[in-house]
């Protein structure tokens, strides 16, 4: 009881900060997208080939999140987009307050139409953090169960878009995509669903447009 | 900070549980492993495949952790070894206190040689509680980045035994074992190190004779 009481007290303040990041990416004038997964997914690289698509038409940048190391800022500023790197240390997620520390850097990108943040990996914990984005999405791969909805039901509630990625590989898994779909939509009914492989661009042209769609040039 | 301290105060209290549960498994004679991996690294999978190859020959009992559903025991008891969940709720990880109240139901088992625990599917904040387990396993699948180890480095520091999994799928990804390997023992030297594939059964025959080894049985 203790630690929901001191979680709740948390999550108010983290709440408060968010509501700031919110104003700020507004003033931005900038859509943001906060991904969250388990590790593994394919996240980064989903960025990596959404950064290739849509980064020259569409100003970005990237906030990755992760515990140690800045593999993934490397990564994705490989791709010749501005990237920042949150390193959490012991914490399993992101929060406002990290998140509020990027705002400076992305007043001096100016201007800026889409803001990708990439959580660090974890199916829990990202779902009741606030970071003042405008959507959560979160990702899953075809080599995860297909329970997975039912399991960790937080995240999928509190997405407005899923993408189930590495569908290259379905046929080497017992993962069956319509029964991962309906148990999304049953968690979720208002689910926006897309299908991606980032290794044969299957379903990335969908993604990139609705991506695009959200910063009102579709 | 505040969150900080508060989380150490909860993380003494657990261990102080811990070192309960400890001394009834110790009681009980039985070896204990605490299975953590993300979700969909293959865990319960890999708890199927392990009962069906050595439930008859070692006594042993699994506990389920997941935040919702009795999916993962049912699987579990449908080969014929007994099981019980635990459902966390909106917490990522089990901890001592929950892992305490399945004493009495493996007090009624008993003779047991071996516990698997499957934790939460969470390769961050299960590192940090000890349920009173001999030995943390952490499990990794081929279709995440063979860069894991150092983006996540707690768990593969607290664990005695990586399990990478689901080989079968290595010539689809751009994971590189040897890398993985490399990484990982880069954090914990003395990390022992398994390759499996539950659907080739390829490593399984290793893994199942280093858990027997340890109820003492090799």
């Amino acid at each position: 009881m203790h630690e929901i009481l001191v979680g709740a007290k948390i999550l108010k303040k983290n709440d408060e900060i968010a509501a700031a990041n919110r104003e700020a990416f507004s003033g931005l004038g900038l859509f943001s997208i906060n991904l969250i997964s388990s590790p593994g997914s394919g996240k980064t690289t989903l960025i990596e080939r959404t950064v290739e698509r849509i980064g020259k038409a569409c100003r970005l940048a990237v906030i990755e999140g992760d515990l140690q190391t800045e593999l993934d800022k490397e990564r994705v500023e490989r791709c010749g987009v501005p990237a920042t790197q949150i390193t959490t240390g012991r914490s399993c997620h992101l929060d406002a307050h990290m998140v509020s520390h990027t705002i400076e850097w992305l007043r001096g990108l100016k201007p800026l139409e889409l803001l990708i943040i990439e959580n660090v990996g974890n199916m829990v914990c990202p779902a009741e953090y606030d970071l003042g984005e405008d959507m959560k999405v979160a990702v899953m791969s075809v080599t995860e169960g297909d329970d997975k909805p039912l399991k960790y039901p937080a995240i999928f509630h509190a997405s407005s878009a899923l993408v189930i990625n590495k569908t290259d590989l379905t046929p080497y898994t017992d993962f069956n995509i319509e029964r991962a779909r309906e148990n999304a939509l049953a968690v979720n009914p208002a689910l926006k669903i897309f299908e991606t492989s980032c290794t044969t661009g299957e379903g990335l042209g969908d993604w990139c447009d609705f991506l695009t769609g959200q910063t009102g040039r579709a």
